[in-house]
């Protein structure tokens, strides 16, 4: 740049008409010179040249959100001949191999810490009951419209990844080969089969995980002073993409029918739990060692809502949860107004003062998170003596039909009658005022 | 801008340095000038003087693509009470009412010509066929695993809209119903229940459709000359997101069994196309109306991809497509590289040259986009006579596996064989050279 201070203050106002040439070529320089600097930062955008992440970049390029034709020439973890999927192939330093694949793509990175991804699934086979598959697709179907309302994505595994992990064994190949094929997502979120969403609207609270890497709905007494298998319930639980977690899933798979300690921990099992080896006591066992423990506790035992309801509890208070939420709605216009079902989370925002009252979990009147079937066995049908294969049949449909209603209304139906999955009517403006 | 005429030829060369003062205002008001323009053009992202589309936007806010939350107070045509979700209720007007809610909306604008949403379904009731839900599960499982891949979104209707229109009919009130409901989305895309995506990568050629509003598979000439009801298949259809489409709908509905003309288009119907009235007949009727017709065309008949292929002619062909498409992967090292499923679609990018002699449709070595298994009726097992139960079975699976193999290799995994659901392998780095 020129420098000015030959100028001084004695000259008179610049006479720019008297070099309108000068003028010109000052103005050309300083478009050239700004030029440069915009094609020098957008080569960030060229592959051979990203290291870092964009700032800026413009809505109406494809895809603002995310680049799904983008993936660098540049190696990570996955062009590592060491690494693999399987449950044998240990994985080390994940974090920073996570960090490093978001680094090289990053329309991926915005709010990546929310991110969750649900993995659910069943056997490869047709189911022995002969309703079975037809409960497992409803159930299917609830937990992709809960997905699709806010917007995360779901894998349904029916396939054994391991022969050695079958049974109820065979989720832990499945989240763990899910972490690595989605280092996108912070949270992989497990569901059995015949879970389902009975609240379209809430949330997670992940901020309340920030400081957990695993979180399973239970009674912390029950686990850790009665040690009881049945303090929680695997059937629901949310474990963060880490290297924690991956180390985790190893230690908890080395309970399983596939190690050669398999016979070793089944002992330990029966004496602490008092119960045969399955995934659910393994999981007891290693929340009990982690809170015997000094030092961080990663691992947490959900008790403020219903990240797994047991269902037995439940679905005799939905309709009374019905008639309760349709109060709110008559006297609160806005809960009654109609909108595209994409901005569904909107009102979920807009009816939470109406629900400070309602409490959570048994004994209120809230939605329930996640009821889940537990002994219902939809699929084989040994569902527990407790209750009768028509008495799961019949509460899976009421539950089913209280969460469809929930997104049916966004398409303008309603089944009336919560056990009759057939029929619906046409809702009326301002329903239900 | 100062006029060079004055300055002539005979001028020597600009002496810059006689006059850095005019230089620099010269360059300080090409600047002023550049930021004048950016800034007026960003008044677009401030709310109050928002009337287009949104320019430039920061990738690290809260939610780059959606904002589930915002729903503003501004009335939209949901607010109406004369605008409803049923078949009765005619709507007018509908691409402003679309245009208005996405100003409103402008997180969705985005990219929102492009944006298809997915719709199909089934009964309310269990299948009549021991194996038709297990099938139907994993017929939705492949919908739901390619709309993961590609960043659509999907809804499973299974209960009876219009009760008036049962059976084939169902589809037209829930495609109707998702148009209303999805404001954000251009196209809806109806697929029956036993269609599978059979090629993952392949994407829609939208750039093709700018004219048309609705695009169908089939054979023009059976259609328009020969007047076969078999010349198209309504299992598979584009519809855009418009007035002219709930038109559309609304004269294809006039068809149907709600209406009280339906006696007379089955007449029409069966003098013209010599087959009973149902969907599929009234589809080609109208077809043929709108080519006999003078005037602009909105409606297509796709022969250049299988929008919808007939499961008959493709089955027998996936083995040699998957050793065809191995071949390729052999001596082509960016195709066998690992990747996040996210960033599948760069890999179907990279593979477009290798294909570009495979041909598409019959006869080709490309994978089939879909594969649709009409006659088989999975569900209620009365298929058509020409072929066994035994045969549908063994050909759907044989068509999911190997959907799934082009799903489950970013897990790690693999059907060796085609014909077995159960079994997958671990696939080795590499592979397959």
């Amino acid at each position: 740049m020129v420098a000015f201070h030959h100028l001084g203050w004695r000259k008179p106002a610049i006479r720019i008409l008297d070099r309108p040439s000068v003028f010109l070529a000052g103005a050309v320089s300083a478009l050239l010179l700004l030029w440069g600097c915009f094609f020098f930062s957008t080569l960030d955008s060229i592959p051979f040249f990203s290291r870092s992440k964009s700032g800026l970049c413009n809505c109406n390029q494809p895809n603002p959100a995310f680049n799904l034709q983008f993936d660098p020439p540049v190696s990570t973890f996955y062009d590592d001949p060491s690494f693999g999927y399987t449950v044998d192939k240990r994985i080390t330093n994940w974090d920073q191999k996570r960090r490093t694949w978001l680094g090289l793509h990053p329309s991926f990175e915005p709010r990546s810490h929310e991110r969750v991804f649900i993995v659910t699934g069943s056997r490869s086979t047709p189911c022995k009951s002969p309703t079975g598959d037809h409960f497992l697709l409803r159930f299917y179907r609830n937990k992709v419209d809960y997905c699709r309302i806010h917007g995360y994505d779901i894998f349904y595994n029916n396939v054994l990844l391991d022969p050695k992990m079958p049974s109820c064994w065979a989720k832990i190949p499945a989240v763990r080969a899910a972490m690595l094929a989605h280092p996108e997502a912070e949270w992989i979120w497990w569901l059995d089969e015949d879970a389902a969403f009975t609240d379209m609207e809430y949330k997670l609270p992940l901020q309340r995980y920030k400081d957990y890497n695993f979180i399973v709905h239970g009674w912390p007494k029950e686990v850790y002073v009665k040690k009881s298998w049945l303090g929680l319930n695997a059937g629901s639980f949310l474990i963060r993409n880490c290297q924690w977690s991956l180390d985790l899933l190893d230690s908890w798979a080395d309970m399983g029918p596939r190690s050669p300690n398999f016979d070793k921990w089944a002992g330990i099992l029966m004496n602490e739990f008092k119960h045969e080896s399955d995934d659910q006591t393994a999981l007891a066992y290693l929340l009990l060692k982690e809170h015997q423990q000094w030092g961080t506790k990663r691992m947490h035992i959900e008790t403020g809502y219903y990240l797994e309801g047991y269902w037995v509890l439940i679905v005799d208070t939905l309709k009374n949860i019905t008639e309760r939420y349709l109060e709110i709605e008559t006297t609160t216009g806005m809960l009654r107004r109609r909108h595209a079902e994409k901005v569904s989370e909107r009102y979920g925002v807009l009816r939470e003062p109406s629900l400070k009252d309602a409490g959570n979990e048994f004994g209120s009147w809230r939605r329930p998170f996640v009821t889940h079937f537990a002994g219902c066995q939809p699929c084989n049908g040994k569902h527990n003596p407790l209750f009768t294969g028509k008495r799961c049949r019949d509460a899976m449909n009421i539950a089913l039909n209280f969460a469809d209603n929930q997104v049916l209304r966004n398409y303008g139906f309603v089944h009336r009658n919560l056990s009759d999955s057939s029929v619906v009517s046409p809702l009326p403006f301002d329903y239900p005022a």
